[in-house]
């Protein structure tokens, strides 16, 4: 080829492939892409799983310091329910959330307290002890010794009483009774004192404050007297507070002595302004004589002037008042009378709830609730304001976080009860004004009252579906004394639970906000704080020396229980943690496999202990249901693990329904028997607690012979539990 | 530019240029599009609106030929409960099913159920006349007169009997009672008629079975005769089947005689093998007095038998019997007595349910449920059978859109109910035992039983929420009559209501197996029918005259009741499209705005009626629920129509979470006042009905004083009441 057309060739060449070249450019960005569905972002933000990084950034958040301040402030003055300090805190409260949160919202019930009488002059809550000349010889005192500035506004301290204790004036003699159990006044009956028309002295600890006038009542007592004795409420050589951890001689618990939660003037229903109300003179929930509780220097002063009779001292009765001496009476040795008068009133009062949402982004339906009381007896530093000092710091973390972007998928409700102290009043009210959303919208309930009763050691009472995640979240929490070990690995060591891999997990009581929650709705629910060792004996000084007194002050907190506020900054994680993974999980974190092994244990204790009370063939369908239970269960496991598509929604949505459901098929509309907030068949506490289920252990423990009528009782109940298991293993069941 | 330069320019360009082709053309193709998510395919199909076109070809196929079919193989035999032809036909259905479905199964329960004797020939159920030498003089028949081919196997039609009514022996002077009400007694009793042990001879109508012997034994009457006299059963001239539509002489209405629905030995739980069964004595459901129907022509004996007495024939008591002479007793005009013996036994028998599934597409756990009982009396042709040959041709045309690709978007369930004569009892105990899974899942509950008693209107018993979708089905369905005119026009004729455009609905009774779902779980429902028209005689006798005898045949139907099957095949596409609309409907097709009507003019009589009984301000708490409701429902309609994001899949699920559960919040967990199986606040079936909420009726209507007792039931009713509006309220908020 001649040079010039290789010249040509090569230009056309080359201008072919600059061609091809612009060509492929132009053709490239030519081809729009089809759109995407406009929907796709949506659904790919609904199927997205928790980011992990969520969690680790609210950890670099809690801080002690903003803890112990937060504690500070919420127990600077009494705030007993309904007060003017419990009004201070809602609306500081509400002012915060409203920052902090999508929304807060005051919402209020009217309900019915009891309280001492205004005119304390003219009608205190006070035993006086007249000679037989009728002279007054000693009197009780009605409020705590004030002694330092955490002791703020004094004049608001509420005097000595236990709510719902009925007025009364009585007198007659004086009788010591132990800690005021059937027994202890069977034993004084047997021993040939007259009870009749006696006021008892007795302890607390063991037996209720409203069961303790039931079981006098029985014998003829005509009022109780209850204290705290040293041996149960102060350590060995302590003075007491402000010197050391130990309840002080003036120190007196309060406390309510309803046999029932919720507003008594309105069972099973919410109290809200078209609520029939039960005429007071009906309610039964009461105690049945005056009850009062008294210092323990004045129930030393007592056991000092009673007779003392050697036959009279059960094995067993002790004190730490009087150098260990007990007198029990009946009467004084100086002869002379105890009058017993008791000025509580009951009043309808408007107690409130604060509200505070944060909107899930794409399951706003689905809601996760968070909840403290509010209300104290004092000032409550411990009881209840550990928990709120917690919950108003992970709110303020929450709210970093949202600025940040970060939104859960389901809704997370903050609540701040009223009222609590007084029988869960607030939120009982709340959640049987909501009860028909809840039973379908809430997937679970976390409590934390008292965040902290001592610092050692992380501890929960829960339901079984909890358990992953609780130990999930203590996992990857820093133990606040030893920076080597997990939380989990100090719960571990201080509560080791049945299972080699499973600290212990208490059944959850009734003695929290959780209860009506758990009980009645069967919301799956935890109550968390952080703990003594139980094996210490400063930590089996229940719940702690000061509960309830003048003396549970944000100094006693300070000095006494968690100097630092680790301990605090450990359950403000702990509890986020939890929360933040039951919120933000694409699939609802719950353990099947734990509730059916729960059940699967209550089967066998009830096998076991009752088999002479029940058809063989009925035991054995029991078996069926608990077997059926587990292998559903497993299935379900299996399913979320290996089957379930993940980027289908409603596949995704059909796992979730089912696990948000599922504790609410262990409900028993029609309550268990005698119970009005107990409905849940297996987790419901009330009745002895032998591992059985709730029902049957109430009515066929400890029974030697049972009434035709309480084993037909029982026989209903075994079938009504068959029956609902046999519901909750369908409800898991994905086809 | 010389030539040679010019061609090579040219060479050059063109080069470039098809470069640039080419180029184009690699690069187009070279840009794969980024692949759709995989899901999009599923989105897309989630977010699916109703194909019209299914319905239009569902209409096609419906053949009333079909129908006529399915009902002569249906009614081909005596299929009373448990018995062989029940269970032939458990087996047709079933196997049916397993071909026509995704699949089917056969539910069976160990139920409580009550036969005559097996030994007739020494144990009949029989009233007999003495004479005064104790020689019997007259007996009455046990059986009808068999009159053609229509009524096959008769040796299986089940003798003359009212389940449940107990078994005695019992001697007596006859006496004519009337309907058997109290207000017949009380007559009787003021005019001196001595009642005490007497047996009471008394019509139907009116009064429900057993409760005319509960009004009897208040007076002293040792057992109860129940007669249909020819007033009620036959039009003048006729002389009954198989010459026309009136009921023969020999006709015997059986029927259940027990008070409550359900099996009575499981009050309240399924019958399943775990149950408790109440032992049969202590079942307070059955009559209390012997009780047994009887032929007119035996009636008739007896009347003409019994002595006259002006002065006892009350105004309005009237026979057709005995050429209108009534004579009322007491005791025949030549003297002697009457025996009633009646032989029935309670007996525990297995009753079969068949359920069967379409499995939903998308939303798999959402269930529309379309059932029928399968038991009859005796052939049953019209009760339950002309509902049941509608259900398998229904059945029939899903298999064939099923075939062509189309699937539902919700799971459709049909159900065979058995013992459905016996009082519900195979669908209740269906309900209970699904009853956890049906108050989360449940739709709807659609329910043909007698699908025709006469070919002229249309007409259905329905929850206001079903409102809309019953017009739009009546609407699109030609009137078998007049093709110029839609089924929703003559019913609008025949059946007007109190709005211009719509029908009378009727309110759920407790008559079919719809009553549990409805009453008991809030759940949705219609029951649907072809209908006469109500002003004219054919069709104020009730239900129809054959009704529950032995002439309830295949012929008759095909003769008298709907010649040419037309009101069947319209029925079967009535409710095949009420169905498809519920199944398959992106939004559930709810009528919010007809509940919440309905239950404001059930404020307004509550106001109106009762002022007298209830507080001021209670009632105006009342009305603001009922405000809130109708708030919420015009907010939740305007939603849905100008704000859902209908391609948000989760968007649109909580809408529909909200509808399916928004009528379970009428019910009242703890049941209505005495009430085990009625808990729907607003359309339970019991007590008067004036229009208010039903409880509220059933205490205070025609009462002139009530006792405080009876006034403060009725005041925490309306409490419960307001409450749960306020929840029912708050269900339909979509934030």
């Amino acid at each position: 080829m001649e040079k010039a057309s290789r010249n040509v060739v090569i230009l056309t060449i080359g201008a072919a492939f600059v061609g091809i070249g612009i060509g492929v450019i132009i053709g490239w960005f030519s081809r729009v892409p089809d759109p995407l569905p406009s929907w796709t972002s949506t659904v790919e933000n609904q199927i997205k799983d928790l980011d992990e990084s969520v969690i680790y950034r609210y950890f670099d958040n809690v801080q002690a310091s903003s803890i112990r301040e937060n504690l500070q402030y919420l127990s600077n003055e009494p705030h007993m329910a309904t007060t003017e300090g419990d009004e201070n805190l809602v609306k500081h409260i509400d002012a915060l959330w409203k920052t902090q949160l999508d929304s807060s919202e005051i919402v209020s019930h009217e309900i019915l307290l009891s309280f001492p009488s205004e005119d304390q002059e003219n009608e205190p809550n006070v035993a006086e002890v007249y000679d037989d000349a009728d002279q007054l010889t000693f009197a009780t005192r009605t409020t705590e010794e004030v002694y330092n500035e955490y002791m703020a506004a004094p004049e608001n301290i509420v005097p000595y009483y236990n709510a719902y204790a009925p007025a009364g004036d009585v007198t007659g003699q004086l009788v010591y009774a132990n800690f005021g159990s059937e027994s202890d006044f069977a034993f004084l009956a047997d021993q040939g004192v007259e009870l009749n028309g006696s006021i008892a002295l007795t302890k607390y600890g063991r037996v209720g404050r409203g069961a303790r006038t039931i079981n006098g009542k029985k014998y003829g007592v005509a009022g109780v007297l209850v204290y705290s004795d040293p041996q149960e409420y102060a350590l060995d050589g302590d003075t007491g507070y402000p010197d050391d951890f130990s309840l002080p001689s003036s120190g007196v618990q309060r406390g309510s002595a309803m046999s029932e939660y919720g507003d008594p003037s309105t069972p099973q229903y919410p109290s809200i302004k078209s609520a029939y109300r039960t005429p007071t003179d009906e309610i039964t929930y009461f105690p049945v004589l005056p009850l009062q509780p008294i210092a323990y220097e004045d129930a030393e002063e007592l056991i000092r002037r009673l007779n003392y009779n050697d036959t009279l001292v059960s094995e067993g009765w002790s004190t730490g008042l009087n150098g260990g001496e007990l007198n029990v009476g009946p009467g004084f040795s100086d002869g002379g009378k105890i009058r017993l008068s008791v000025n509580n009133k009951l009043r309808y009062v408007t107690s409130q709830n604060v509200i505070g949402t944060i909107r899930g982004s794409t399951e706003p339906d689905d809601w996760v609730i968070y909840g403290n009381h509010r209300d104290s007896w004092v000032y409550g530093a411990v009881d209840p304001s550990s928990g709120t000092a917690c919950m108003l710091e992970t709110t303020a973390i929450l709210q970093e976080l949202l600025k940040y972007g970060w939104r859960p998928k389901r809704t997370i409700i903050f609540a701040s009860w009223g009222a609590e102290e007084f029988g869960l009043i607030g939120s009982v009210e709340w959640a049987q004004e909501k009860e028909f959303l809840l039973l379908d919208r809430a997937v679970a309930y976390i409590n934390v009252d008292i965040a902290v009763f001592a610092n050692l050691s992380f501890f929960t009472r829960a339901s079984p579906l909890l358990t992953t995640v609780i130990k999930a979240a203590a996992e990857e929490v820093e133990d606040p004394v030893d920076s080597t070990k997990s939380v989990f690995n100090s719960w571990m060591e201080y509560y080791p639970g049945p299972d080699s891999d499973t600290p212990y997990i208490g059944k959850l009581y009734s003695s929290s906000d959780y209860a009506y929650f758990y009980n009645a709705l069967g919301i799956t629910s935890a109550d968390l704080s952080y703990r003594g060792n139980a094996s210490e004996p400063r930590y089996q000084i229940s719940p702690y020396p000061t509960y309830h007194t003048g003396y549970d002050t944000f100094d006693y907190m300070d000095r006494f229980l968690d100097p630092g506020f680790l301990a605090h900054e450990t359950v403000c994680k702990v509890s986020g943690a939890i929360m933040l993974r039951l919120a933000d999980s694409l699939i609802i974190p719950f353990d099947v496999m734990a509730m059916a092994k729960f059940v699967e244990s209550q089967v066998l204790v009830t096998q076991n202990n009752y088999d002479a009370y029940f058809d063989e063939a009925k035991l054995r369908y029991l078996q069926e249901a608990s077997d059926l239970l587990k292998a559903n269960a497993m299935d379900m496991v299996n399913y979320i693990e290996n089957e379930l598509d993940r980027e289908n929604v409603l596949d995704i949505a059909a796992v979730n329904n089912r696990l948000r459901r599922f504790e609410k098929s262990f409900i028993e509309p029609l309550g268990l028997p005698g119970q009005i907030n107990n409905k849940h068949i297996s987790g419901s506490n009330y009745g002895p607690e032998d591992g059985s289920f709730p029902s049957i252990a109430a009515l066929l423990s400890g029974v030697s012979t049972a009434s035709t009528e309480v084993k037909t009782t029982a026989e209903k109940q075994l079938a009504m539990i068959t029956y609902r298991l046999l519901n909750a293993a369908s409800i898991l069941k994905m086809t």
